[in-house]
């Protein structure tokens, strides 16, 4: 019997890709699609490249009908709209994949100074906090297995995780030393047009933002590096806008904790990878690239030191929508399910 | 058992198109790779789209090795070069998709005109022409099944026929008043690097190319819409190449052959692809846009009748490098080998 | 004694690009710049590439005010709002260069049909179009000399007409059965983020527009013929936005009136071109590239003979910001106040 | 009587580059364009943006008549090549400009490390790399006035000394743990079609490149920095590419030398480029975007000091062709021979 999955904020990009993605995965059934300003429409109307392949009416979210129509739910929500509609459905007793940034801060408190505003300060439901599994398999797969509710990571944060953890876990570099230099494609945006996101002033250029104040990725980079480490992080983190509409590169400059081998960062990475599915320790000599991960669960990592300036460079290139938000989220779903984790993510990624 | 399959000429986009749609092949095994330039390298290192998900060798075509190890053998080569590797692998009793135009053009002396060089001027194996079939399913569904020799067809053409092959099978238009204005991507160029390709001079602007003289689709393009009007067709086509690296709108412009109902073209168009696995006849209103069909099979097409000229527009948007190409040929060689026509090719679009 | 300018509507891409051009015009002097949701802001904050170059404000527009500051007004406004500023700022005794398309229509009537709303279905102030000249030099630079009112032409109007003129006026092509394909990049839909201009829906993919009930260039374009064909015309016009920022491609297809020697279509066009300061007639064999203008008050354009199909087909690459709005505004200004007709616009396009 | 200048290399982006700045420049006349397989050609055939602007051919170079013809040479040739004509052109008396790394590196031993191959291990004119001076304004005003032999910057080290200067200059940060993380558009890598400059292979992606091994302007960056900071400076260095044409953004990484207010780093900068023609301080709360500069001299340079890792991140953009090439050598042209420092270079950049 198929996995009965409902998504919720089926209107934007991470919702599209979710579906696109699960029409693919051979133990689920797409048994709902909501979304509030969509609802009445149909999937198609709003996202054309479904049109002939899948015919499903889009619609308001009602908690009981969701919890009866399906046993998984995927949420692509407004941080704190998805902390209620998190709780409305797993006191229902589904199991919650969760895209927004409502669960992946263990500490309430940190929560409320990224995220509290004037009208809500504080995280609307703290109590489910202590059950949320950080949703990052290669780092928490034992935990995910069985999990009732998933945090699955911000685009960001896998990016640049994906590319130290294993060095900071080795030993080998420091985590309180890191700088995060990471170039994102415009669908980081979201699909509510933007003047950041307008054709024009996107295109052909580059810039950083959120450099002042701080983006809201970077405690959560913070809280699982310091886990760790088994120590307190402070790192600074530059994201930055391409003309591009999907991918993340990560480049995240470390300190060596001491004299080691040129050969031990890129070993310490394969061995942390040995086996992962969806991760690629590029061959010496390669460098990641975004174009060559675009529509793909797969992330390009690589290390290179500096022999000049003593210093370690760990990449990654991730599809900011799939390993970054959808895919990662089915990824989980597949082992809080006790499925294949590959299932419905073996794609190739789309070159050019 | 699976139908074992072999790629010739599998360095560029075409054949790594091949690839990633086969490996999602459910009755397909991917039996050999083949490439001359890239032989000897194995396929990740030639495209990295690839690394960690499969890790197959490139080498150099032998046709007893070819023939003995695979059923299926898909060429994606250049002109003149193709025709020898079909007669060579045809000959030992593989079925051949040949994605070069070799054996597009029924006429031997048609061919010679477009094709023909100083070193070669005519066709290199005509005794071969008269079987093969023509690979768009929606004119030769019935001639594919068995066929052991498919021509798969142009990009440009599909797009056109796609668009237009309905109306003027209906007689609702004359075949012999059109223009083809097409617009493609950067990829219909190919992988090698070269001026028109280079991205400073094909990013941020829109050119038409080939216009003097004319493009090797054009009689292609002809040659079908004659056998659906029962008569000699003489178009008018112009490229263009847009800063975008996949896909391909056209826009047919005709004359109506008398005073037809406005609703008869949409009429026409949807009767001719009911039931129709790929081409999606978009709901009235809806226009066709390259990015709603990137990375799939499907095409879309509409039509629009201008009351104030009193003629005729039928668009379509396909994916060169899927419906356009490798997606084809695939569909082509299912219906060929009696497969389930969408197996392998039910992926949705990447969008955005 | 410098020509005192003022620009309304400095906050968009072609109040922007008037501001860039006549920075660079020596004989005229930036008196004023008017804007409404921008007003109280510097030119620098709206637009940060005058940072460190000029330091101006902008300021509500006070038709006392900029008549007393200014000789010279652009307008640069909605449809509508512009009528009325422009009868505001003439009765002042302004010369009005009007980048709207409140007086480009002769017939207030067929404005009415294209531009009226239900809460304004008529022009606002029909009494000033008698008055107004079509600011296309090519066409009517003698009209210009001297003009109070400029309709400065729409952008794709510009593009068809430089490309199809030459060829209607030497009646070697008929005007009532011209099809206009053209391609547009993305600032032609303007600075206010919207749907069609987000940068993941307008990257990689090319869309048709407006094609079912019209574009209302249409009617511009059909005026300005009919008064070169001195019949009435009908046409087809398919709009297409392009993942590109600025740059129109239009092609025009037309048939020949009668058997013309292939050269006497390009001779029209060096005919009619000869002297003009702005349309460049490609050599022949050289097709048209909205790439090679960017940035340029140039168009340059070219017609080739489709020997297979008897049509002719006319192309143009121009600037849509520039010789498609701004630029052209400001060569009709030049011979509207007696200046030199190319000063301010002789710079080379930005290539690549 | 103005300076005659000749441009050798005048068939690559940069030539064509300083053609178009110099085509605007009051006091330069354009004596002679000089390339080797362009010659024999005109300018407009190699680069069709200046079709109808100018018309001037294309030759060989021949030292003697160059000086006969010219008082001053902008040379864009490859490095090495580039050393021989500066020694030519220096000999027979001519101002020379050398867009190439020739003379950037005051260092022989230096330079044969990272330029030298096994055909030409040495600089092939160490005698007079003590003439030359470093083309950076902002640095060598005083050294560049009357200077015969300039030594114009990498794009690269332009964008990077533009940042960090002014903080090491003033003692704020340390020079030797700098980490120069920098976004490069694609004409960085030239006007020969190559792999990584394809487009489909260049545009939706982004990369690092050079890591290993390092790129060549890194002693470069080094040498100006340890000036600087009076101590032996090494840096890492990570340039990436991304889907744009123009325009480089570098992010440099430093640590404070000390406890310093953070309103210190951006008084610096301000204090380091009062009255610099070219150099932007953005407002505080603004960020480096490269859409803002493209097609000027100008550079926007930002600094942030992120209160959690106690680091300091200094930006700016470039357009790397202009304030990385081709206009900064005007720019020390006209200081070279006592012009005014702006002329040929204030035009605004084109956005969008």
């Amino acid at each position: 019997m198929p996995t009965r999955v409902a998504i919720v904020g089926a209107s934007g990009y991470t919702g599209a890709e979710l579906v696109r993605l699960l029409l693919g995965h051979p133990r689920v059934e797409l048994a709902a699609l909501y979304a509030r300003r969509a609802a009445g429409s149909r999937l198609a109307e709003v996202f054309p490249q479904f049109a002939g392949r899948v015919d499903l009416p889009i619609e308001e979210l009602d908690a009981d009908d969701c919890a009866r129509r399906a046993d998984v739910a995927f949420l692509a929500l407004p941080h704190g709209d998805s902390a209620r509609a998190v709780a409305a459905l797993h006191q229902r007793g589904m199991t919650v994949l969760d895209l927004s940034a409502d669960f992946r801060l263990r500490d309430a408190g940190v929560y409320g100074r990224w995220y509290g505003s004037e009208a809500e300060p504080a995280h609307p439901h703290p109590e489910l906090l202590p059950e949320a599994v950080y949703g990052l398999p290669e780092l928490y797969r034992d935990r995910l297995a069985g999990a009732r509710l998933v945090a699955v990571p911000g685009c960001y944060p896998t990016a640049a995780l994906l590319a130290v953890a294993p060095l900071v876990r080795a030993g080998l570099v420091g985590a309180d030393r890191l700088v995060v230099d990471a170039k994102s494609g415009v669908t980081g945006a979201g699909r509510s047009p933007s003047p950041i996101a307008h054709f024009p002033e996107a295109g052909e250029g580059v810039r950083p933002y959120k450099v002042v104040g701080g983006h809201r990725h970077t405690p959560e980079m913070e809280q699982e590096l310091a886990a760790l480490a088994g120590a307190e992080v402070r790192l600074l983190f530059t994201p930055h806008l391409l003309p591009m509409s999907r991918g993340i590169l990560a480049c995240v400059y470390a300190e060596p904790t001491g004299e080691h081998e040129p050969a031990a960062y890129r070993d310490a990475m394969v061995r942390a990878y040995e086996g992962e599915p969806f991760v690629t320790v590029l061959p010496p000599g390669r460098l990641p690239d975004t174009a060559h991960v675009r529509g793909s669960n797969r992330a390009h990592v690589a290390v290179a030191v500096c022999e000049r300036s003593g210093r370690v460079l760990a990449m990654s290139a991730i599809d900011n929508l799939v390993k970054g938000a959808s895919g990662q989220a089915i990824q989980c779903m597949n082992l809080a399910r006790g499925l294949d984790e590959t299932e419905g993510l073996d794609g190739v990624g789309l070159f050019p």
